[in-house]
């Protein structure tokens, strides 16, 4: 369910917030599609689903890792607002992940300030 | 010392910052002590004591690791507020990380805007 | 080109914002160079420029890592304001983090609010 959000105002900052521990928002470059899948690789090598000593695994294998994954990442992103729209760089976008491996319902807070 | 912070307004952000390069502050699962263990244990054989090359040793093996852990899991984290609470999800909690060796001594800025 | 920052707020945040996605802006240590120089020697080994199985490689292979290590370490930061000042503590400094090998021209988004 996605609700109304009224239109940005002249300048400000936009405050994105996900509410779950095994997803994260990150800005990246949105253009190839390549650079999405380089950087699952990179971060599933990164973050492996078998790591010796690993305690927290009765959620399957694939949460813990994605709980570490979620706090090299980020939870939330902040983005300036000028001339009523997101400043953002030529080549940057913003990428809800999901870190487990089944898909979730995810919910976002969007905060505007001014 | 904690200061007395009045009541969180009806909708806004809580900023937290911390004033120090050896902790950090993050958002993590809430509700399972094994997953501040695994996260620990994790993040100690990402950012190891004995790096070859390192240069920054004179205040200790775990002084630049703290560094370099501070700078990926960050130095704030912002959060919603929404009817005069933190609109933080189930699971989620926030995280003081301190990644020195010893107990210190951390102050922390809080800002809270409507 | 920099434009005119007003003075600070009594009170208040500023946050920096960098529309690239190949650099990075993070808080570390600002008192000995070497820390800087650790930084980098363990960032490059961590996302290091030959990764097997990476697809976007036209850009160079500095590319890619870049982008990763843009995501580590953020886009943003945002700092408390007290007395007009920044809050920081006494050995925190902000970095703009240039993770490709040649330099380019970096453009800054800064907002202060009070």
């Amino acid at each position: 369910m996605l609700r109304h959000i009224d239109a940005l105002p002249e300048k400000g900052l936009l405050h994105i917030f996900i509410q779950h521990t095994s997803a994260g928002l990150v800005i990246n470059e949105n253009a190839d599609p390549d650079v999405l899948h380089d950087f699952e690789l990179y971060f599933n090598r990164l973050v492996p689903e078998q790591i010796p000593g690993m305690r927290h695994t009765m959620e399957g294998p694939d949460d813990m890792p994605s709980h570490i994954k979620s706090v090299l990442s980020g939870s939330s992103v902040t983005i300036p607002i000028t001339n009523q729209r997101l400043a953002l760089g030529t080549w940057q976008g913003i990428y809800l992940c999901e870190y487990r491996n089944l898909p979730r319902k995810r919910t976002l807070v969007l905060t505007v300030y001014s």
